[in-house]
């Protein structure tokens, strides 16, 4: 695996200001798919609320210099969000890690687990983790980093 | 610069965590200086104390494969730490980052500038960055990517 994906696997910082540092671009972000649902048991669970609470679903590319370096599934409570962090996530084109730096949250990550997996963007390097504020999941975060664009990257 | 350097200089995220998954081995810390200090007019200003004010001095070495990789520069107002994590800055040889993901503590890192420079390890990144938390600054650190240190790598 190439070193740039062994740093997506572990690091507990953001994902975009790596990839925006890879390119020297400004990360885009294209919204796939972005809708409110009630929690099933297994998400209740993962972000440790009660089954039916709202929660956001949110499934996000990342581009930068015009190549897509990850998708990015998410679920976030709605009860664990002020209105200004819910507004940016759910109505716009913003990045996780720049609406965390934008309201000057303090985090902490917490990887769960990756793996490499073939799914809808060929092979891939999968993660998971949960973004952890005032000692709850704020958001738990699946990315796929296809090896496609990675490989294509070469040093200076 | 090569990608790592560029990842280096602009993540908010762990700089072992990246070193670690580099070279697929663990990061040490050599300790090279460690004392208290009192804060000086400059030092204050940084940290956001009062002049004369109690301060962890610590330099260290990160080293991976052998490779030293970085030397961080660092000041912590002693006021803010716990015992716990006082003890693990001024008597072990963990790096800040692990200390952080022991004690589970919620921060941000605030960039406060970048440049390259020559100095002791040679033409090195530096960058100076604050730890913030609870919205007080935890530490301020300098540190040094040695070039030499990551222009030896190459892709697999």
């Amino acid at each position: 695996m190439n070193p740039i994906l062994r740093i997506l696997e572990r690091t507990d910082g953001s994902v975009t200001s790596i990839i925006e540092a890879l390119t020297g671009e400004r990360a885009k972000i294209k919204t796939i798919e972005q809708k409110v649902i009630g929690a099933s048991p297994e998400i209740a669970e993962k972000l440790n609320i009660n089954e039916g609470d709202e929660v956001n679903f949110r499934v996000v590319d990342i581009f930068s210099a015009g190549i897509r370096f990850a998708r990015a599934v998410s679920y976030t409570p709605l009860k664990r969000l002020d209105e200004s962090f819910k507004r940016d996530l759910m109505s716009a084109d913003i990045p996780v890690g720049k609406i965390i730096r934008k309201y000057k949250l303090e985090v902490r990550r917490e990887i769960n687990w990756s793996c490499i997996k073939e799914n809808e963007l060929g092979k891939c390097l999968v993660r998971n983790y949960s973004i952890i504020h005032r000692g709850e999941v704020l958001i738990n975060i699946t990315e796929s980093f296809p090896f496609s664009a990675f490989d294509g990257l070469r040093w200076e």
